[in-house]
């Protein structure tokens, strides 16, 4: 338990003790993180963020231009997403985006309607915007695709539902749910959709550019009535920097609060925060003006070379096999023969930072990740396989 | 409307086109911003933030030493608030905090009460808390110290009311609400019982060493559940840094998500973002380290005679008076005799950025606001007062 001084300590000591500290957490450039959904942010980046610390979003007429470079990274965002019209926020995260949709649908519903349609993939920020809006979670199960199996999603929709939601990258192994028969449902019942797009938004817009074949989940999909997609994942971005976008100003206007007395001038707030980081934003602005789509189509072309020397690699492993085939940067590793538990445990001991779901590892080959990091990580699953096998 | 280009621009090119544009906001710097609750962060946060951009507090495991740090903050703001063994996070702001309070409040309750007593000078991101968790906010009119009456406060809790919210710095005023009263309503009924002290949660304590009367409003008085206090007012930090602190871990647990995927290890969130910031922790540890209990005090010092120098100055122009005493480094301007409205909006032309209430101005006195500051400001005011009273 540490309690406040009474005298503070040169700032030089804190240094000190900070970096002492610091020493245990895991970096990205060890190449050890293999198992999460952020990643070292972009220098340049880095240096915007650090030169706009003091820009607060939430009093907008004092920060004009902030705002004005907020609306122009949603614009640029929205025509990422087939939408360059779309309204939104950069929000403090994915978790943020998607309980602003389900907010928004419930207060556009205006009834007694509080289920919410959802494939058992979905993120657990789904679970959490639903406990705080007083939401009913009602999870679909998945094809052999791992998507949402839209018959089942069919069957589960009904005078109770307020909103479906489909994921575009899940957090699990990047699959796609259908998107189209999503919102055909979605359409044929008047009830909104929302496409939680966190990961693939940052990438299944390149992945198209690169010649892959990507199913359509983003506003050219008509039901699709919002978007999460996040900077501080694939966009290089650092934390915080969420990405909400939504069709119409209505949809962002339903959870509208007002806030008279800001010394720039009344406004409305539509986030959940009210002061914010217009640092988040500006560095969102910067980056996408840098990078362009030429750069993100680099950085995600890389990252899905590297997936498949992954792949591969595990093909060449006896006693593991692949969950399913990757759509994006992300890989699932199970077996059949292993308990995959205890792989992960082994791999971990060994200071591999990989994530474990209930019957597979997951490995999510981010920008950080080096062809060197993947060679030494199939080394080391390998010898840990052999070592269980054996 | 700004579309994401094929091919992006160089950095230097970006970097001209946002310092020109950014030539539009108003800065701290300036001394014109005498309305925000915000300021310019201390320039060792700054440096703080920076090396800590990559940290994510969100998967604890992968950052064992942030997440530490986290606590030991906690710790720091607990000691300060009188409970070192409080629970929680530094969290993005305010707003968050008093979200996670209401949302505690909401769930520890297990039944329909879905009633909140607050006064009406309470922040309205107690509005959007309770339209976010589907509870209705009930407004306690204020005594004639523009704080929550207690007679009204007792008068509107019933069997429907689930919790009190008391504040601790009003967002107008910087009044503080009979927090003992209160906490004695919330133990008699057996109710959650929150204070707001975003902004007076780093005043009050300071000023209370320097030898004012203020009076208890923090985890010292029985009642109280939950403390809102922000490091990104008036505790030098940048934007997010906000704070919950729980008087005990079961009301923090009962908010819990569990996030059982995490490259660090499976864990449960108790706030509402997943994904968040570890350099603001951090750098909340840091500056709570460099400038100790003497340091902050000096700030509270300095900021507390600036106000004083623009109350002297306000009761020497004709026309405008004092809203009320000031109890922290809060002034509201007000006359009987000449349009409020009005009043601001010509200060608003000369280019200060003060806040306008329904029939009052506020300054806030920050620590980025200087002498010659308040005296170039109380000429304009003089100024403006004799243009529109003749």
């Amino acid at each position: 338990m540490v309690k406040l001084f009474e005298k503070g300590l040169p700032e030089k000591a804190v240094l000190r003790k900070l970096e002492s500290k610091l020493k245990q957490d895991f970096t990205y450039s060890s190449g050890r993180i293999l198992g999460s959904m952020c990643t070292r942010p972009h220098e340049f980046a880095r240096y915007v963020h650090m030169k706009c610390l003091e820009k607060n979003l939430g009093d907008p007429g004092l920060f004009c231009a902030a705002t004005q470079l907020e609306q122009e990274a949603i614009g640029m965002l929205g025509s990422l997403l087939s939408h360059p019209k779309a309204y939104g926020h950069i929000v403090s995260g994915g978790t943020e985006a998607n309980i602003l949709a389900l907010w928004a649908a419930r207060n556009l519903a205006k009834n007694k309607r509080h289920e919410v349609v959802a494939p058992v993939s979905a993120h657990c920020s789904l679970d959490k915007a639903a406990n705080l809006l007083g939401l009913k979670l009602i999870k679909v199960k998945l094809n052999d695709r791992f998507q949402m199996d839209i018959k089942e999603a069919e069957k589960t929709v009904t005078e109770k539902t307020v909103a479906i939601v489909g994921v575009a990258g899940t957090t699990g192994l990047g699959a796609v749910d259908p998107i189209h028969e999503l919102s055909e449902i979605a359409l044929a019942h008047g009830l909104y959709f929302h496409v939680d797009a966190a990961f693939g938004g940052f990438v299944l817009p390149f992945l198209e550019e690169l010649g892959f074949n990507v199913p359509d989940f983003d506003f050219r999909v008509p039901g699709v009535c919002s978007v999460t997609v996040d900077p501080h994942k694939m966009g290089l971005a650092p934390i915080p920097a969420g990405g909400i976008l939504f069709r119409n100003e209505e949809m962002m206007r339903s959870i509208s609060t007002s806030v008279p007395y800001l010394a720039g001038g009344g406004t409305d707030h539509t986030t959940i925060l009210g002061t914010r980081s217009g640092a988040s934003a500006i560095t969102v602005w910067g980056l996408l003006m840098h990078l362009g789509r030429q750069g993100y189509r680099g950085v995600v072309g890389r990252c899905m070379r590297l997936t498949s020397k992954l792949v591969e690699g595990i093909r060449q492993i006896n006693g593991i096999s692949l969950k399913t085939i990757p759509t994006l940067n992300i890989v699932g590793i199970t077996s059949n023969e292993l308990d995959i538990e205890l792989v992960a445990g082994e791999l971990r001991r060994m200071g591999w930072a990989v994530s474990l779901f209930s019957s597979y590892i997951r490995v999510v080959v981010m920008p950080h990740v080096r062809l060197s990091h993947i060679e030494h990580f199939l080394e080391d699953l390998k010898g840990t396989v052999e070592k269980l096998g054996g």
